[in-house]
């Protein structure tokens, strides 16, 4: 399905003792129709995904997925549809409608992994600036509204503009996903993994997103000075 | 004041627009004899800098200079002639004693560089987390603080072990470096560069400090899970 042969399977398995097989899985992202849902959307349908496209309205999730090119495993439905169908749950919304829609959709995503990039950013003439979230962060936030879901850190950092445009070959970054299961986070640096050029790294427990989230306030401002899609690497890992 | 011809300034200027010239630029490291410190002001000194590693204490000072081998251009003062008579200040002192001590040198750094690379952490059985600081971060306290001199935030990540390891040549890492002056901050990164292997990246304002701080805990999660002594690069930049 995703293009792997059994035996590039089996290279990947021998290489690393930290491999879990997450071909198969199918995503879903809430708050879908934004940049960064749509190029997470469509990395992981060139990975061979499945992918669910979630919004208020199905029909704008609908034309989202159909935006992304002919012949995508992707689709749009409504977020609560996007929450139960879905193996792995992405939340993409903006910071404004997080914990409401989290709490509209705590039986759905009740056992899931559910993975919130959302970075609570403010901004004014001197750019970003991180926003005081009462829980420490938003992932915070959401594994507090989703006691019953495993919820995990990552894809702050990751460039909308590069994941959209499909010159970009291979995004040059690591992922860091942050959380307190193991396994979740595990199959999220698998996840991360899978898009050209990126690799997961695991970035601490949920307790330090705070700070992953608030970075990317600091690459904004990399960004303008730079004139840069700018990422981060972690070195000696 | 920095010891910058006009030439010098003008091929600095043709260089690169961020080049400055810190040749002849003496650093005074205040808290100079935790290991930070001492691995900074080895660095330093082995680039050419004369260094002046400070604490409470002259003669631990002196101590902690010879420590690091003969022949290099290092003494130890106290920490109010090491402010006093540097050219730029680094506080790496515990956070603990950040503020008061920050209060005691006000007029030694009063119109200085003064280069904060405090992390202000607590740790507990499951590792390393971010603290709460009514400020925002430690840099931002020092520039409370110190409302006469060029706060620059710097160096918060980079490894002690790594500096103070003879046989790493290289260390392979960016050094975020932020403030609100630019001269401060583009003099800083050319600090930094002069590590080698490392590089000065402009990481943002002072503002957005903490999260760099904060992200030091992070990066204490990582070496333990990789048995690594990470560090940053950024990326496309």
């Amino acid at each position: 399905m995703i293009g792997w042969s059994e035996r590039d399977k089996e290279i990947g398995h021998m290489m690393s003792d930290a491999a879990v097989d997450v071909t198969g899985l199918s995503i879903g992202i809430l708050g879908g129709t934004g940049d960064q849902g749509k190029g997470l959307a469509l990395r992981f349908a060139l990975a061979g995904h499945t992918v669910l496209i979630g919004s208020r309205s199905a029909a704008r999730a609908q034309e989202a997925a159909e935006a992304l090119g002919p012949g995508l495993p992707v689709r749009g439905a409504g977020n609560a549809t996007v929450a139960a169908e879905a193996d792995v749950v992405i939340v993409a919304v903006p910071w404004d409608g997080h914990r409401a829609l989290l709490e509209s959709l705590r039986a759905e995503l009740d056992g899931k992994i559910v993975v919130d990039c959302v970075n609570p950013l403010g901004f004014d003439k001197q750019g970003a600036y991180a926003l005081d979230v009462e829980e420490g962060s938003a992932a915070q936030q959401a594994a507090a509204v989703l006691t019953g879901s495993r919820v995990v850190a990552a894809f702050h950092h990751v460039s909308a503009v590069l994941l959209l445009d499909p010159g970009v070959r291979e995004i040059d970054l690591d992922v860091l996903v942050l959380g307190d299961d193991r396994e979740a986070t595990d199959t999220v640096q698998e996840l991360a993994s899978r898009i050209p050029g990126a690799r997961g790294v695991y970035g601490g427990r949920l307790r330090n997103a705070g700070q992953v989230e608030a970075f990317t306030a600091n690459l904004i401002s990399i960004n303008r000075r730079y004139k840069a899609h700018a990422g981060l690497r972690v070195t000696d890992v």
